[in-house]
């Protein structure tokens, strides 16, 4: 098992039993399902009959949907295939249950011309930095090859030029075949993907839009901002869903600016608090952190 | 001379000034004109000469306009009726020049039914934290009446109930007449003014909006940030113009929410942003730090 | 059963729940133990066999003590009575373990000369904004008395002038007798309580110290960060254990400040952290939110 | 002329002047003295008859000192030669001036095993994105070799192993000889530099410190924070004068932190925090906005 620093830290007592028991394995436990009575009762009885205990434990019920989420770490070194079936006979017909690992994913990383997330993203994966192994960068321009190839990741220049969407996706998804990514990351990617691509990676695709949506949707949001007078600026990371601007908000923050702030001047701050919400909501993303309801994402940090 | 707290932080010289000369006044000079060469150094000049001291200044161009915006605070006991004269044989022929003293302003607070923002400014008045003089508090309901008296202020009901538009502002501008307020502070006051009833007071209306501008412009703005699934939620301070939630901005904060906060835990976290920005927002424009330029505020902290 | 506002929101399943049923109840169930493997399982095993259901949980624990901490939401009519003694059977020997209303909390609130925190309490009192209903304020001096009467809350002049801090103590103990409060509020009281004193209220004083602790511990802090030249200044909001700036954090909050704010400055725009900081934390205090861990503050937000 | 973004966007007038005028050029006038009256009438004055415009200007007189700081950047094509002497007959004697221009500094960049901050700043210069060319790095350690070389950017290793601090640092300023560098980023440098090295680079070495400063002086802030329970961490960036963690502030930040947080997730979520704010006190720095007041630094953004 390899352990990665972000889940080690909020799952320290697991470590501390690992250190312990050497042989202990932690994985994650993914429930979402209509919400009954007795439920975290349930689940944890069936984890505790199996042997394996819990770590940590986060719960959740959407008031207006009445929907349940549960993520469980639990720790045991028992092989888990019998889980599934003994849980569903616990759990509403049609619940969502999943067992994850806490292993590195495999992440492709699309973008077009900026390098500040992109190069931010190849930082912390070059020092370990994210559970992911980032698997390769596609753009539709050439233009940060170079920053891609000092970190020894493969890069793919497909161009969308004399394409039309349909033709430049399906170049795209021959990419992504050669890799099997678990997870796609849109670091200032500026096509927007058709519902038929977006299907492919459901709740598995995450976008960082350049303002505090819902303001300043559209083109040229620092433009906005500038024109609107505006006291403080934002990113928000986002799953995508079939629009590139209002899928499920993972996380958002803000940056103070002043009448003297030019709208470069607001890009330029607001650059910084891109890399830092996306580096942040894709980490939450692979830590199986982030459930959909509705159009709300349920965050368990 | 009252120097009062506010100003007197920022203007620490002429504070150490004034202790050595005690009879030192400090007066603000507020200009805004075309931009052209060298008016900086004639500005202070004209003040120079007429024996006055620079304590502290602060200037700005508006590079897209090309306009010319300073407040300067001086300090000398001179008359200062023939400033304006010179200072307008220096300046471009459509200049805006004003001088204005350190002494607390005339003030009128709107409000509807809420009490948080009110409440607050009535504190801070009640212990002179606010360069102002609350003269009375109107309302279109009854509810805040007890709460005004408590702190000794005025309070008048004027009904928008079997009125229309033009007749409840001739019924508040009635009771206004009798205290003839510098600026008017809108603490969560629910009705939209008549461009008429704004033009009254150029630039001297202050208003909240409960949410971070330009997001969810609008009715039941928390509700609307619940649905959206936001995680982080605002306020905005912004001068009225000919619209309640469009004016331009003064002061925004923000504060951080989760999936778990409803739309009621958001409006609640909401008031506390409100009022902090309202009170913030207020003390910078009745100390003269505020000025137009076309859509957007120029604030000199 | 009164469901203030503040639980309202994060319990919001019950609310639903309740508006279905409206006989439904809820309350708190408090644990704290050494950890063991199936805790969880064993402590919603025994709600559920009494007929009650989990509204929401909140579970941690502490890696280097390896203690367990669990505040449970639950609802439903019947009697509690039996439920300690069930769940004490399915606990360690020494655990902790509460059962709490949702009722609003007696408080007792202590103050010295300063007016913003304890009249943010007040008005939010005024307003239902906070759990609790205050007592009494008590002050060394007679300097807010005004304040509290404008609220129509009995205010108690306690001197602390020619007694020492035994003498003082008591006369404030005989007036905390008739309130039988069941936690204190230190809105900016000036004076260090006796280990005695503070025994009496076991993690149920709340103190709001004007700076970011631990930075600047003792006398004048904003002038200290004035002189350090600090560019953010901040509030925390502690339990009161034996020493009156080192109790573990419930709550901090910052400000930005620049070269231009004189200590004065600091302490003005300090108060408006202050006030909401302390406020934060004492409803996380009232809603039965908060656990010591060693020296350190478990907070279930 | 070389106008980096960063100037451009604050003196965005001559940015437009000069799109008007494409030889205009843009310096910076650097003035601190003893706080007169008329100065800014004065210095205007020279600036004006010899043919500059203003374009931005600041000013800052520091009320316990009353010494008087201008920042002001001018634009124009003459010759500045004669300048700083016509300055001095209008100033005190022993005023400091200076003339900079826009031009990229040279920097060298200190570290010793941690990547982030040194990478991020690496990146940042690749786009383009600092007003800086990075000479060099050195560390005395080798383990950052890799990722300085990614960036075509020469590192030396000059080990501080079997040499003592003098010999160490003799050694560092062999290398630092060939680069001739105007300023120093310790990028999480972990050794403390002599008064005497220090001495060579007056106000001219930027740190970064990894706590909210003052709080937590010394080694392993994160622990040290994790034990006290803190609910907010931060980090200082600082001019490095005397001693490697107290010299006067730049800038500062912070980030929430919880319970939950290990000292391991309290030191991952700092490093996002020190990279942001070391590349912004960098910046500032470079653009000759940061004055020395005593121990405090005066910082015009």
């Amino acid at each position: 098992m390899t352990l990665r620093p972000a889940d080690a830290a909020r799952t320290s007592l697991d470590a501390s039993r690992a250190s312990a028991s050497s042989e202990a394995t932690t994985r994650l436990l993914l429930i979402d399902c209509p919400d009954e009575v007795g439920l975290v009762h349930r689940i944890t009885g069936v984890l505790f009959r199996a042997g394996f205990s819990v770590v940590s434990n986060h719960e959740y019920v959407d008031p207006m949907r009445r929907h349940f989420f549960m993520r469980t770490a639990f720790a045991g070194d028992r092989p888990t295939d019998a889980l599934i079936g003994e849980l569903r006979t616990e759990l509403p017909l049609n619940a969502n249950v999943r067992i994850a690992t806490t292993e590195p994913r495999r992440i492709v990383i699309l973008a077009t011309k900026e390098a500040h997330c992109l190069g931010d993203l190849l930082l912390r994966h070059a020092e370990g930095d994210i559970p992911a192994h980032v698997e390769a960068v596609i753009s539709n321009y050439p233009t940060l090859g170079r920053l891609v190839e000092r970190f020894g990741v493969p890069f793919h220049h497909v161009s969308h030029e004399g394409r039309d969407r349909a033709e430049h996706e399906a170049a795209i998804r021959d990419v992504l075949a050669a890799y099997d990514p678990e997870f796609l990351v849109l670091a200032k990617y500026m096509r927007v993907l058709s519902p038929a691509f977006v299907a492919a990676y459901p709740a598995r695709i995450v976008n960082i839009h350049h303002s505090f949506l819902p303001a300043f949707v559209g083109a040229r949001p620092y433009q906005q901002a500038f024109d609107r007078g505006v006291k403080i600026i934002g990113a928000t990371a986002h799953i995508v869903t079939d629009d590139l601007d209002t899928g499920p908000i993972i996380a958002q923050d803000v940056r103070p600016v002043t009448h003297a702030h030019t709208a470069a001047d607001m890009a330029r701050a607001g650059r910084d608090v891109e890399k830092i919400v996306l580096a942040h909501a894709l980490t939450l993303l692979l830590e199986e952190r982030v459930f959909l309801s509705g159009d709300r994402a349920v965050v368990f940090e």
